[in-house]
């Protein structure tokens, strides 16, 4: 049931798939309900770790595992965890408005991780805790634990009257290299694949950049656009690389 | 057919999607196959234009536009088009050793577009013509026309001969952003998802640089690090943003 929005909204829980990301998990200190470990791999370290944390665990049959998860490749753990509460949106904030494929949200919480961003996720975006998600974050989403809100326009106003510089990206901006250091409080919004930023969000912008193309492009996969304005903020900080 | 790795090799065409995609396709010159376009839709300037080059073209209920999509959401226009010969393997040139996911190879694809770098395709990679890939690339695919090889390290060894610069992105690379200003003729690799640059590949390299991260992470995804490298690499060249 955790697959779907409805079965994590009723449970609080979502599924973690995967030796890797259990063990990300653990570390990260998430509350695991339901462990299940592939037969045969019970006595493994981070299978011991994993149902030691678990309120109930379970041996089971590679049929089982496959028939949970929705990837092929054979998986021998997986558990269901708590969705934990919200992180806080503290500056540098990246602000997601209408992100709508899983795969996309989990490469920005990588590189809000790598960065040192704090995530904000408004209305129309997809749920950070869907398992496309959860997979393409790696662990990076229990790290970043993104902020959700239903009104991200209210949420600029409120940040930009306490002095936060709110960089939009959009494809009519002013060159995003040419663009001045970025200030101290900064919020940087990446809008939906299709259609960008909604006006709502737009009319809170102090700054409106773009990344130069050449050639015919017309645009960037949203992740990638997100992850390259992040590393050119992230160097332009004084603690950055 | 045209779904499936088979069917496009038996006939040497790839499938196009949705309106956007058949313009961009009319716009590059492809060779279109045959046309199927919604029911009602056939007076429309791009049904028009894309019938007029099919060699066959049909006007279809939304029901059959429906069953030979993946796509969940519909599409009032596609068509199968001839696979087009590879492009040249130009510098600046983007390599990829093993990136498995079509969406990925689709938005490094639009990066190489956006900064001018054609692009190679090794061993391993997904196919830049299966319907995934080609819908994440949007029209960058028909433009950059990547070029594809079997033996990856044979092919680089022979740029090296002629005098290019071999930058391999991994973990354990210098900083990329400390890395001296890139040669003229550059070839820039990136790795697979979950295993990076093979042993052979990472042979041939001249330098091997990391994109710095803080916290917890320890990787990107492969397009993200693809379009922040490119970027990088794009503006520190003479004609670069």
């Amino acid at each position: 049931a955790l697959q779907g929005a409805k079965g994590r909204k009723s449970s609080g829980c979502f599924l973690i798939e995967g030796e890797k990301l259990c063990a990300e998990a653990l570390k990260a200190g998430l509350t695991i309900e339901t462990a299940l470990v592939l037969s045969g791999f019970e006595g493994s370290e981070l299978a011991m770790a994993l149902c030691a944390k678990a309120k109930s665990a379970y041996a089971v049959h590679a049929r089982v595992l496959e028939a949970v998860t929705e990837t092929k490749s054979p998986q021998r753990a997986l558990c269901s965890a708590r969705i934990p509460g919200d992180g806080q949106a503290a500056y540098p904030l990246v602000a997601l408005d209408g992100v709508q494929d899983p795969g996309n949200i989990g490469a920005i919480l990588r590189s809000a991780d790598a960065t040192g961003f704090s995530a904000l996720l408004g209305p129309g975006c997809a749920d950070p805790y869907a398992p496309k998600a959860v997979r393409a974050a790696m662990g990076s989403l229990f790290r970043v634990r993104p902020a959700q809100t239903e009104d991200l326009a209210a949420e600029l106003r409120r940040l930009r009257a306490e002095g936060a510089e709110i960089l939009v990206s959009a494809l009519d901006g002013e060159n995003f290299f040419a663009h001045e250091a970025p200030a101290q409080r900064l919020v940087l919004i990446i809008g939906s694949e299709g259609r960008g930023v909604s006006e709502e969000v737009r009319a809170e912008a102090t700054s409106i950049v773009r990344l130069p193309m050449r050639g015919g492009a017309e645009s960037l996969n949203a992740a990638v656009a997100a992850g390259i304005l992040m590393y050119g903020l992230y160097r332009g900080r004084p603690t950055g690389g």
